[in-house]
């Protein structure tokens, strides 16, 4: 599951603004990026008129739109999902998940305020509040950004839930090619290999595996 | 896994029109329905200018969209995903799937003809076509049915695909009310409840199973 950080604050105080420019950079340095958008009114998601929308309209339960590049889902669902069960449901390929909302969860969140916009600051901060991002010279005792110090705001997310396991190496190079690897896929690969080689006699404590694939077609992985 | 079913046919044949009529009937019937539409141009399904929107044109991988209603998805694949894995994916809580493509695909099919708008039906048809909906008189040897007889294609796919498993019956009684379940929820809560207690002593071959539970603060839930 990966980590994940919410964007809390007032309305209209810059959160998507901050997320738009989060993205790219965070794309730029490798990571990939899962979004949350939580929303307590009317449900809206798909363009009128299509296909999918028209299944939705004539009451379908679940409306799927697949193509080669990508997918859509939209569901009826009973109850707010848990945040968690939507990480681990429509997440499990990102590096990190950025929620917008969620003020009132115990999910680490960076706040997000224009000065500009309003006297305070959200009330009640507790010591799930990571950082804030402010038109505000100096906001608290928590890490503090400006609006478009983009670059310092993505080393801290890096640094606080990217940061890489130093314990841990993978290289995967197949038919002699280096296979780059995100970091949850490298997480996958490593604790599932280790995992079934741990209960193998004398791999109880590995400290490097390497292992070789031949596969009767005479190719070769190599682990 | 629920059954699936794809309707085929050339384009503007009459597929999303059909569906918009079957839906709702099979609604009225009890049956909770999910639709696949498979596409291969260009992905298109969010609201231009919404939150998840400016998402996933950051460079979201993965965007959500979460209410207490209803629930998105968008997201990025670098494939065309397999029909079977968007069903054990996403449709593990409807009865039955209607796909509008996947002509190619060895499901069972129905396809949509209008004799007004083309000379002939699809060629190369083969054992996985189950119906045709038309406004020829007749059609080959498989079913053939009316663009308006609803309530007969209905009783087709509910005899094709949802005949109730007469084996078996469910009733759920909580705090004396009985709940309503759909086909699904009936198999999956009789399978996982009969695979539990086959392993006692006992209740190797059960023929009826009752079941009270009785909560500790004094809530009966009776199975």
């Amino acid at each position: 599951m990966p980590p994940i950080v919410s964007l809390v604050g007032r309305p209209d105080h810059g959160k998507t603004t901050l997320l738009e420019k989060l993205i790219p950079e965070l794309n730029r340095r490798g990571y990939r990026i899962g979004t949350i958008k939580h929303h307590v009114h009317e449900f809206a998601m798909d363009i009128p008129g299509k296909d999918t929308w028209r299944h939705k309209q004539a009451g379908a339960h679940s409306v799927v739109l697949s193509s080669p590049t990508g997918l859509g889902l939209i569901r009826d669902v009973s109850r707010d999902t848990p945040v968690e069960e939507l990480v681990t449901r429509y997440f499990n390929d990102v590096d990190l998940v950025i929620a917008e909302g969620y003020k009132r969860l115990a999910l680490p969140k960076i706040e997000v305020f224009r000065n500009a916009l309003s006297d305070t600051p959200l009330q009640n901060r507790d010591e799930t509040w990571i950082g804030i991002v402010t038109d505000l010279k100096q906001e608290g005792e928590i890490p503090h950004f400006g609006p478009d110090d983009i670059n310092e705001i993505v080393d801290f997310l890096i640094s606080t839930f990217l940061k890489p396991d130093k314990e841990q190496h993978i290289s995967l190079i197949v038919n002699g090619e280096t296979i780059p690897l995100n970091s949850f896929v490298q997480r996958f690969i490593a604790k599932s290999v280790t995992g079934m080689l741990t209960s193998l006699k004398g791999c109880q404590n590995p400290k490097e595996i390497s292992l070789i694939i031949r596969r009767s077609n005479n190719q070769v992985d190599r682990l």
